[in-house]
């Protein structure tokens, strides 16, 4: 990308509202991440779009000079906004945060995308809700092939509109069909139809289990171009994504490392372990003694379960960083074990080591 | 100090439990501070002292190698603990956390600032609540004077019982006595007396107004001998601060800096601001244009202003090293200002610009 090279497969810390969640820029970028994520729809409503461009873009305003994928608005929309009114034209809604109206259309996410300066702009979709019959699935798949064409045509023209965004970014559309192989063919030759810079795998993630995903992904990836990017959305726990990339997936993103980190949740080479557990309040030994970041070269065990049982917001940083360290350090790990051929060896001694406990 | 100098006047941030509210004890030790100070109460709560002593000290805990100050805990066990009861021995109280039954007096105070390995301790005091009287502040000062004896004599013991604790630490003396210079100059003769390694001005900024406060701040360091650090606790706004090294104190404690910062004021040489406000919400500018911290560097106002009003962590992150960058700074440019002999043309310069809006 125009600002720079993505390894992958890659992992995409989740920056919500502007930000990697108690994390500076230069912090995130030290983990190893190329490339972070973007909320369409909390950037909307805060600090708005139009906001957002007439401060020079999203880039500049918090600080990270790297790519950034913005995801279109549709999932969030659909589990946070207020009184949803979904049309062919679009998604009508209330803000969370103050009840305002707005309306969000393949045609508006393009131009939100747009003036926040995203660099890899997401295609506006439905995400199918798990446990949806045939019909549904079907009908709201069909929908998002059509979204997905307005959002191609929208974003070809907004380079006119804003200047030369088109050139500098990347369109990625949305594979969807629920849980069903045929449907997913479907939505992968509608997308490859129309055309996109990459192919994200979206549905997936939304409640159905990891065998009912992985199911998913022994065939999907093989539905989409083979020489463009392949991203499944909203993924997830470590084991999670080696088993995608053993399954062809190449970009992630997930608010686990974050979310859970600020929790209390710490992965390691040899599992998650909750630091809050009583187990750990005089325990001297780093989070991981495998792990090679700052967080584990210099504080016990016992320091940062006091920081999180105290509830201090020290403890949400240097747990946010170890984990994400620790994610990027899992995706190079996987770079390197592709680049010497070595994958299937890497991911089942991952996986004793990792799900033994 | 064995494990650092402290460069005077000096300003400390205060790490109430075992850490500088959302900065690493690199970024605190980078805006300038050569000494922080620990809370007595809430380190005997959680961790509590003697896991503290096992897990080898404060300073290995969390991670700060320079000079601690701990208080007494006499302060914040009156504001803080539920169902307290003074007695000449001392002040038995209920947990604010879990309603345990506590102790403090000042052998325990003192054996609890051992275990912590603390470099400057403070001797156990009451301090007199603002607006006492003549007869409640003279025997709460009475009484404070004796705990100050029961303080040094159980000090200079725990030399012999914790190893070399006394031979590595400072022990503080508190004067009390209210606004009354009669009271204050008692208090004064009976710490000389026993003899301190620094004295602390305690019984101010509790309520009693900047006027009152720098009435006895024009009596109260003559009465302390010239050749010790004198020491006046919690205190304050940038303006106190001046006014009161004007007045001969060296070193000071604050939670204003970071309390505050995470509530979205910010200090600048041109008086503080609260970020919060709708105007700062599309300033490109810096905090402050004089600032050369970190923050003012590379943020805008308005994304501190969006960071703030959306309740990130990054948020309190940046304001607190901001305003720690601040007060170290205005610290750097009093000593500068009493090296060059012009204290008094600095302050009048600071005051025409600080307190101008």
């Amino acid at each position: 990308m125009p600002r720079g090279t993505i390894a992958t497969p890659a992992f995409m810390p989740v920056g919500t509202a502007a930000t990697v969640k108690a994390m500076r820029p230069a912090e995130v970028r030290a983990t190893g991440a190329d490339i972070i994520l973007g909320n369409t729809y909390h950037l909307m409503l805060r600090p708005t779009a139009e906001k957002l461009n007439r401060l020079g873009g999203l880039h500049k305003f918090m600080g990270w000079d790297h790519p950034i994928l913005t995801d279109s608005g549709g999932y969030q929309v659909m589990s946070l906004s207020d009184l949803r009114k979904i049309t062919e034209e679009g998604v009508a809604f209330k803000s969370h945060l103050d009840g305002s109206k707005h309306m969000l259309s393949p045609e508006r996410s393009m131009e939100i995308q747009r003036l926040i300066d995203s660099d890899i702009v997401m295609a506006f979709d439905e995400c199918t809700p798990n446990g949806a019959d045939y019909d549904t699935a079907a009908r709201s798949m069909a929908m998002s092939m059509r979204w997905a064409k307005r959002s191609r045509d929208a974003f070809d023209v907004s380079g006119g509109i804003g200047g030369d965004h088109a050139d500098r970014a990347a369109l990625f559309g949305i594979q969807q069909g629920a849980l069903n192989e045929t449907l997913r063919g479907e939505s992968a030759e509608a997308l490859i139809d129309i055309g996109f810079d990459g192919y994200a795998v979206g549905g997936l993630a939304v409640g159905e289990g990891q065998e009912a995903m992985f199911g998913v992904l022994d065939y999907a990836p093989a539905q989409l171009p083979e020489d463009k990017p392949r991203y499944l959305m909203g993924v997830g726990k470590p084991d999670d994504l080696v088993g995608a990339v053993e399954r062809g997936i190449d970009m992630f993103d997930c608010v686990l490392p974050t979310r859970s980190g600020r929790n209390g949740q710490a992965f390691t080479w040899n599992g998650a372990i909750n630091i809050r557990n009583a187990k750990f309040s005089e325990d001297q030994a780093p989070i991981d003694e495998k792990c090679d970041c700052p967080i584990c070269h210099q504080w016990s065990r016992a320091y940062i379960h006091h920081l999180i049982r105290s509830g201090e917001i020290l403890g949400a940083m240097l747990m946010t960083q170890h984990n994400l360290h620790f994610y990027q350090a899992l995706m190079a790990a996987m770079r390197r074990a592709i680049a010497q051929q070595k994958f299937s060896d890497f991911a089942s001694e991952f996986r004793r080591n990792y799900l033994k406990s």
